[in-house]
């Protein structure tokens, strides 16, 4: 069997080896090795120097993975029209964007303010001592600190940002001896990440020398262990909210069988569920990242630090909750959406990936602000749109619609054949079972 | 100003334009509009035809947007060697993954155990009457929905796969007359978004005719409304755990300051510390979702729903902690990471995705439980590469040099520039402004 006995050797240094040669060990574990060799090159950018891009922006690159890149169109935030880029796999994401935007573009559009842009991280650290002694000289520390770093802020500095403050978090009742730094930056239209972990550990260094130095400090209290310099990705400091409103009766034609009250506390309804149950919870934010995500990653942003802040945030008072609320006053119908949201448009892959490039370029190179608005709206108008299709026809006619043309794609279906299809399925249910059962038939004659 | 005169017009009918006209539009709000024609189409895959399965993917689609596909050698998981494809645009997560997967294959491996992997879905509904009335017939009900999806749940249960129970949710304590049927399933290998919400969809209609049919129901209690039904992506019961173990001598080369038994006990701070402190916890896990998420888009799956669930888990004793947890005992380090993880390897993107069924394949075909076990395997490998560095030499030298080939692609430096930049930035430390100042130094000579 030597197949089997290659799956289990050990690779030395595979990193190391030619791009080819890492595609050779790949398709040995294929079925059909030629065949796996030619779909992986077949995914390759035409143009060498591009392609090189790719291959280094990560290790052991061997080809590209294609997420559709789309386009939801109207989407009007603070007054301004945008045509948002979206990175997503998912057939309904796009869909539910545009129909929700196109809404809402004739009934004001997207409000958003950025509530504060603050990022956190922290130099966590072991201290054996008496408290107020560290707490007596934090001051001069804080001074001596930043000192130590100014090479590397001296920069963002330059821009706006910085070093915003510093706390010395009490931890001990927690965990023996251990206290944090928690620094405050801004890191103005940049993600920040490499940032503030390097000025994190030019700070752990400069901690360690400082208690050295303190004549004050007892010998024990001169030995700072450092446990680990890092960035946080919950970023309640850093919070967008973004909101829809109207009165009621601009919701009539939302459901035949409902008034646009009616409509509203329906609506209403389903969302303060998703703030009671958490099993609903999840999926109604899952619904708002979908969108979130797509911008993100269209922008070459890191889509896990959003997520992860998000759902934290979600949790915040001890339940796990909806991120967006609804008020209904005065017969008008309020929608909104707060959460944190670090994104940047400058650094990172902002500028390398050529189509965050675009992406960027498309919505008017806007600042991390602007862009935290956009996103905030765009997560909203997926997240209305969803609780929209829940609460009157149901989720599964719009998004099996979207997922026909894949069925259809599964059984190779021709462009004469996808035409008839999408016709019959105008009155019929959508499933993989009934696709099939009518592609039997259809090939049948 | 024609062009901004261009943004601000509503768009209608955009996605029934063609694909060339699409591009169009998005190309007037670019600087330059042929260039970012050029740009899009650049991206598209040569082969019409496979272009345009990625085109059904999704509405509006306008190009592919690339990100690294790359493998990481040597993830050992229950004893069988795996060749893991990730896709993921950041520098140093395959790097991270494939030194852990390194360490450990010599270490016994990982080893990975799904806990159970049934799913939920929810139909939310107000009923107003006596719940003993609802509860006396509950078990009539239950056959009564079961017949009524019995054609959607046929071809599942025929794979081993359907509803395994329904259970009455009285939420009334939080929300007048409101109850929820809540419906686990087993949908075998597909992630089951499709089949679960379809089954729910018929379920609400056929307890809306159940009540109608109830001669002991009063008028009031004939009426039952609903809500919504939906698929619940928190799924604490689709678990999966896998763990690392060694004895702390084999610890001993993973830093040169510190002996294995003193390296354990401060990776196991560090992992306390993401206990009891939620700033570190987000990060902490979010260095989790790494792996996964980015084995799940490889794959074909969905990863918001992934990071939904994760997050919601981490949050369940009502504080957000982190995934992953140390046990110290007998001279032994064990690592583990225990977390919902739903997961297809049939239906959806999994075979429609060319490069989601190659890494399938590449994976061994796996059932939807093998690849939970690995794709947990993997996250707890770039987990523990990531404590790993923060307490030992910190986060920032890999991650820098990872990113040291983005900073000199910035630059557009040429193949000898970067192999003389390589070997500089051995001895100099890596940041944007170094290499700025690196590559003007070199130039001007």
């Amino acid at each position: 069997m030597p197949r089997r006995r290659k799956r289990d050797i050990i690779i030395k240094g595979f990193s190391k080896l030619l791009k080819e040669d890492k595609l050779k060990i790949v398709a040995e574990l294929m079925d059909n090795q030629l065949e796996a060799m030619e779909l992986l090159k077949s995914f390759w950018h035409n143009d060498n120097s591009r392609q090189k891009v790719f291959d280094e922006f990560s290790e052991n690159t061997i080809s590209n993975f294609y997420i559709p890149y789309g386009v939801a169109p109207n989407v009007i935030v603070n007054g301004r029209n945008h045509l948002v880029p979206l990175v997503i796999e998912e057939s309904s994401v796009v869909a539910a964007a545009s129909s929700s935007a196109r809404f809402w573009s004739e009934h004001g559009g997207f409000h958003a303010e950025v509530i504060n842009e603050l990022k956190i991280g922290q130099v966590h650290f072991l201290w054996k001592g008496e408290k107020k002694k560290l707490l007596a000289v934090f001051d001069e520390l804080k001074q001596y600190l930043r000192g130590a770093a100014s090479d590397i802020t001296a920069n963002m500095e330059s821009r706006g940002g910085g070093v915003v403050d510093m706390e010395l978090i009490d931890m001990t009742a927690e965990i023996k001896n251990y206290y944090q730094i928690r620094v405050t930056f801004n890191t103005v239209d940049s993600m920040g990440a490499n940032f503030i972990n390097s000025c994190l550990e030019e700070f752990a260094g400069a901690l360690q020398q400082f208690c050295k130095n303190q004549d004050s400090f007892t010998k024990e209290e001169k030995e700072c262990q450092i446990i680990m310099s890092i960035l946080s990705n919950y970023t309640p400091e850093c919070l967008v909210t973004a909101w829809v409103e109207c009165s009621y009766d601009e919701l009539d034609k939302m459901d035949k069988g409902l008034t646009g009250q009616q409509f509203a506390e329906k609506f209403a309804l389903a969302v303060k569920i998703a703030e009671v149950d958490v099993y609903r919870a999840t999926t109604h934010n899952k619904g708002i990242f979908n969108g979130l995500d797509a911008v993100a990653i269209a922008t070459g942003n890191d889509f896990r630090a959003i997520e992860a802040a998000g759902h934290t945030y979600a949790a915040k008072d001890g339940r796990y909750r909806s991120l967006s609320h609804v008020e209904l006053k005065d017969g008008k119908f309020k929608y909104s959406l707060t959460l944190p949201l670090a994104m940047g448009t400058v650094g990172g892959l902002t500028s390398l990936h050529p189509l965050a490039k675009h992406s960027l370029e498309m919505l008017g190179k806007p600042s991390a602000k602007e862009l935290m608005m956009i996103a905030a709206s765009l997560g909203l108008a997926n997240n209305f749109a969803a609780i929209r299709s829940l609460v009157t026809k149901g989720i599964q006619i719009g998004h099996m619609k979207m997922h026909l043309m894949n069925i259809l794609n599964h059984f190779e279906a021709t462009k004469e054949e996808k035409e008839k299809a999408v016709l019959y399925f105008v009155e019929h249910k959508v499933s993989f079972a009934n696709v099939s059962k009518y592609m039997q038939e259809i090939r049948k004659n």
